[in-house]
């Protein structure tokens, strides 16, 4: 594994779905921030299943234990490690023999590369239970960030083919961050929530799952952040965002639309207003030649559907080796998209701050 | 800057468009490596401009001087230093005083990143012309991954908005694959070659650029690759190809598309094949949790329009502060993404190689 | 802080003397390795202060608690978190207002770091209680090491002026490197136990304290490890050792010595024995080029006296600006040196498992 | 090899004693450095060889030719390539077979590392020769610190048991400093040249070599710079400093003659001298808990006798597998540590520039 991440600021996540806790370690974060705890577990709640029938069933109270790092409430410039008990996990004796390998899942994966030694329970350290972690880290940056006036935010731009509005790419309001930061679900046109909620639901009443797209924004950024080439934007940014289960691709700006502009449109004039250098256009996303433009950051990562389904699948048995049939009992999470803004946007702090 | 990328196998590209040469090193390739340097001509023309209409007219030899760790046409293990002349340089004067930042380019975050000091002629080491050392660190790669059974391909997927057939994702055959190695303009559907070419010329007679897509594939690549959760195979890969000029996004197997996909659908089952574990689709792309299945690695890059096009464009003046209009005159380069091909190949095989 | 090191296998220590715990993040580590507890937790006692009047009377359990990757008694390949409980730490309230330095210490120099937010109850971070789970992570690649056939041992070489025996460099057996392993005063000569140990208490009754070299090495390293010129033996040894708490200086084989040799002194002639090349003597110390020959690895870490003394010494006050006094009160730890040999012995794991 | 190195600002070193040319890449250099030339060839001649009978009779011109990062003499942020020609190569034909590993250099080691494959022509990549990119890299990281009010100095502790005067450690004074900077032998008490110089001498005419010390400082080095536990000061510098071939140990302060001390006299005190708090012995040598204090940066490297002698050795015929002897005809460098001086300086610059 290499759950270790950052340059500048670090962090190391470990635990697995099943084991005793989950947590993090973050190293290098500013010292003498004063943490805002109220607006840290409002983010881990964000990302908490449990809340309505859209998540999965497993209610995880995802208490965040301080244990290094932290003192009198102040950031002390030590490595801050956070252990997240695992309240919910089965406590029956497991067996780990791997037979059946999950389609979509990295048990098959796992099995290959830890020579067959992977905690298989629940996904062990795969699980997408492991972005607790990523937000909790993820939040103490965002704080930091938002002392130097960056401001993040996303939404649920898509669950399968329904559509939220996009984010006005040149102007982002204050109000609608705020509102965003709030919500599980967060959306730019509230009234799509009823739709997406539908679909989710009719794929967990067939056993199924669907999939996603979140939009993410980081506003307040100045000009000038990223060391291309290797080190831009775009490639730290991407680094840290497939480190998030289920994302299968991201696009920046206009991104795989863009390649269908002609540059004429696609380049975005300058312009000077009050004194600061804007675009009149973003399809460059913020960010050109890998160094930030100080117009808003945006992006789009697509979540793939919750591997996990209740459909009876073909795959082979590890220990026979013949082909099998896998069906996975009980309920699932039909939507990890559905909840997966406030770790995009954790991920997305953890990156800037490395910038 | 930060050019140097890499864990296991490092490359740190250095030079400028205008400036006397470019060039990379290439540190940590495997010793003993009997170099097949017609295949590196081969991809180094493949990229080169001047080849036809759709590029742009500079024409460079991009003869590379290898100056250390190659000793009788095989590599010792010390670094590999490569030095490739700029030998149609304009040779007049320069001033470097940017006034007028291109829109699209990188002129204008240089200037505020390297605090007005960066080289702006021909974009300095912003410049497309910078991707010819990464062919030739990535061929090198490529050469020793090739013995350890790995090929890689790339096609042109999409020009605007004419669109290649795409990879069949779970077998891609070794004809097609030596067929599209030795192509600058590579395509599977060889038809499309005229209307893509068409889409290019009549942007260029407009003084205009479009953009595209370019589909890439790895084949042979042994399950059990990657190091989630931040240094898997699209991390890696991805880490790397934002570092190519204009990419502004990618996605793996079904991407974006995935999102719109039932679980039931997405979730690609596994088979025993011949004694080997295959997946009979392959919508991840060959990468499950990070780690390589054994399934072909696809994935696809968005390339954007060339931002350098010869028509009047809005931008600022960075000396007097006011808006102002730049028009840049002679040819240019109205596509980029058509000879991107060899490039992101070699993106890959610098990505593979650290895994 | 950056707690966190390692290129292939990494950690990421966190912890303060006085919070409520400490601990470390073991990413990388080899899966299928089944963990000789016992082994561990002998290690951990040889560090682990409070058994003789050698050390500080602060009793700590030094209990470490795994709480993720390992399953059975196996590594998984996930991260291996260990958290230690502080069981010992003072429990009433505390300022965190550092007003005098206190000199030898990283109170001042984390001051002006940390903006005056370390935490400095105890030495916070810096404390030299956090090499506990460098031995716990150390110990954990040590066992994987042994494997592969790599033994590591280590003595005490020196306490003020009182030396042992050096290590024979040229061969180093079983039997010795298995006694110094059980004991938590090795020493390869033991009638000089008595000796060293009346020059430490000799210190604490006046209220001072003593340094002392820990020797250090490894056999069974096979020959060529090591990516010089900057990720050599050498360099990933001294990188990580630095790392421990007081050690103020490191040399390899002859060291310092042998800049007083002629070089047809200090050159090791080559020679075959039983097939094997070897060396005749070993002022190398095992390692040529910063790769390694196969000899016995041999190095000495200088252990500065511990800075916590109980005498007046001079210093500022922070607060009033002013020069000023600090006497420490309590019983303090007179020779960290005489138990820092099995931390020097887990920083050289930790540096092996990384070649 | 793993020749590149650094975090903030990397280099990539290439290139082969006898090949075509060396080099390096300096990748993050501040932009807008105006290139003191004068300076920085100064350095490169105090490293070139064939000045006097203390050195190898090679004369190369060591030009450095910057072919990228500088334009009109000053840095542009991009990455700085410099070539430098190997005028002095042997012309002829050249085997790469080994067969006679020469005692004390890396060729043996370097055999094994690389399969065979490494170019052994004059120690290849091994070469003391690949020291001229270091010092061409420090020197101009060394102008960057100088801006910032940062100086470095060394001069030549030791040859063999000749001993200069070593530096005061709380106050070194500019015009010493200026001095030192001037000089290929540098030495606080110049009186220890002509016995320095003997010395040497009379190992060259016994065909053997001889050892030596480099005492190394900077000034000016603001207090609270260092990432420890694993990125202080010390861990960089000694990171770097085991790149120097032939470096076999580094102390810090008074090193392992702190070991010797009682804490009482160990321990730097505080005071507060013209507003600004000091320390009135500097035993620490500017760095408490990997955190630099304000006072002098000291530290010495232990540089080993030359291992290229003139007599017979003792070695193995790695073809005919059998014991052998060797004898290298022609002249040799007697002390390298003679003229390590500018090089130990200019890695220390690199240490600084990445803290």
């Amino acid at each position: 594994m290499s759950s270790a991440w950052g340059n500048k600021v670090k962090i190391s996540v470990f635990g697995e779905s099943h084991g005793s806790a989950i947590g993090v370690v973050l190293d290098g974060a500013p010292a003498g921030l004063k943490l805002d705890m109220d607006e840290l577990m409002l983010n881990m709640g964000r990302r908490a299943p449990g809340r309505d029938k859209a998540a999965t069933q497993r209610k995880e109270a995802d208490i965040p234990n301080i244990i290094s790092g932290v003192l009198n409430g102040t950031t002390t410039g030590a490595p801050i490690c956070c252990v997240i008990e695992n309240t919910n996990k089965r406590s029956g004796d497991y067996g780990n023999l791997l037979t059946k390998p999950r389609p979509g899942h990295a048990d098959y994966t796992g099995y290959v590369r830890y020579n067959g030694f992977s905690d298989i329970r629940g996904g062990g350290h795969f699980s997408g239970r492991l972005t607790a972690p990523i937000v909790f880290a993820g939040s103490i940056c965002r704080q930091a960030l938002k002392q130097n006036g960056i401001e993040i935010a996303s939404h649920i731009y898509s669950i399968a083919d329904i559509y939220d509005e996009p984010f006005e790419p040149v102007e982002i309001g204050h109000d609608l961050i705020n509102r965003l930061n709030e919500k599980s679900f967060p959306l730019i046109d509230t009234d799509k929530e009823d739709k997406m909620r539908s679909v989710i639901e009719n794929a967990r009443l067939s056993g199924d799952s669907v999939g996603g797209i979140i939009e993410c924004c980081a506003v307040g950024v100045k000009p000038g952040l990223g060391d291309p080439m290797f080190f831009g934007a775009e490639n730290v940014i991407s680094s840290v965002m497939f480190g998030v289960p289920a994302v299968k691709g991201i696009e920046f700006g206009a991104g795989f639309d863009m390649t269908k502009m002609r540059g004429s449109k696609s380049n975005d004039p300058f312009k000077y207003e009050n004194g600061r250098v804007i675009t009149t256009t973003n399809n460059n996303g913020g960010i050109l030649g890998g160094i930030t433009t100080g117009m808003p950051i945006i992006f789009r990562a697509a979540i793939k559907p919750t591997p996990s389904i209740s459909q009876p699948q073909s795959t082979v048995d590890l220990q026979s080796g013949e082909n099998a049939t896998i069906e996975i009992i009980g309920r699932h999470d039909p939507c990890i998209a559905s909840r997966a803004s406030v770790v995009i946007e954790s991920a997305l702090a953890l990156a800037l701050i490395n910038l």
